[in-house]
């Protein structure tokens, strides 16, 4: 098979290979069309969990996302992070479609109901989430005790995701939009799936699928 | 392969088996893993090309995907129409997702820009569309001399929608998102993508697309 290479951006800096490309060998097992080469932005081991480590990531988001559209000869190029950093600066920059993780959750979530709940790490829903979603954001929630992408990969962290799981179906979600990567790290969304009863959406897979419908056009 | 069903309504009568499955063939070869049953709501020899039209499907529509949903062992059902008749009255009835041509198209715009153009046959943009789209939609067309989607299936009705196209580019559309389900008909949006240098969406497709991703979770 003829692989198409898309790029992916971690908006944590992580120091192993393995940990890195995670997010992009998820989605080459989904989508065996699709070859991902992934890059870390510098200097941001926690990545981005508030306002301020969001501002300090935008400009080191489009530096490298320029530099990859560049050298790395790729079709597509996915931001993977729920707050869609850098993904408006870069789509004045490049050519390439940029896809972002966050509105890409949220499209996929809007296009099976108009009752979506968002689950995610940071206070409310990432703002360029909350703005697709508009009137169609009908819950949110923070699993209790998680502050940033490593305390939910622990198991209190993923018992306290499941427990706010259950608070968004009760409020009348019909379908679960997660708004961090880091479920994509924990690969939690089947499971949750399953125990919820409606779909709940990861944006890692979200975003794979729309680089898979741009490139097989 | 174990191939997946899902069911499809066209909301155009047609009499001949081979024009009603045209859109169910086409997302059988887009997607290969899908088996696609086609049904179409009766007595509409014309479609859907006004809120009358529209307000007289709706009922059938919502009767027709309870009656297939019950009887065609189907795992989704998509309304083939722009407008999204039925859709939120399926979605109260049913537990099976209902995918809306009209929402997915829009949703998948959304994915790759806020600055989305739609291209139609009625006056303005289907609602749900234009709720959706919100203030990402940036510009609107209609072919000139089209009002209903057999207008569209002809040679000055191609030309017109290729000639409205050039002027969603130059209001400043990033991705354009064709809200009539003729376009798959006469299937142009590949054409179009490479006449206008922007992405242009077919909405049958992005239908596929978002059953295709269900299925696959």
């Amino acid at each position: 098979m003829n692989k198409r290479r898309i790029g992916l951006i971690r908006v944590v800096s992580y120091r192993g290979e393995s940990r890195a490309s995670l997010h992009g060998r998820l989605l080459e097992r989904l989508y065996p069309e699709l070859e991902v080469v992934t890059r870390c932005i510098p200097d941001q081991p926690k990545g981005i969990y508030d306002a301020e480590t969001e501002a300090l990531a935008v400009p080191k988001i489009i530096s490298l996302g320029e530099r990859m559209c560049r050298e790395d000869r790729i079709e597509a190029l996915i931001v993977s992070c729920a707050a869609d950093p850098g993904v408006e600066g870069l789509r004045e920059r490049v050519r390439l479609p940029v896809i972002g993780a966050g509105s890409s959750v949220a499209c996929l979530a809007l296009a099976f109901s108009d009752r979506v709940a968002t689950m995610g790490i940071t206070e409310g829903t990432p703002a360029r989430m909350k703005a697709l979603l508009g009137p169609c954001l009908v819950a949110e929630a923070r699993p209790t005790g998680v502050t940033n992408t490593f305390e939910l990969n622990t198991g209190a962290g993923k018992a306290s995701a499941f427990a706010a799981l259950r608070g968004l179906v009760a409020k009348g979600a019909r379908v679960v939009a997660l708004a961090c990567t880091g479920f994509a790290t924990l690969g939690v969304a089947d499971e949750m799936t399953k125990q919820a009863g409606i779909p709940v959406l990861d944006p890692v897979v979200a975003a794979g699928l729309f680089a898979y419908a741009y490139i097989e056009r």
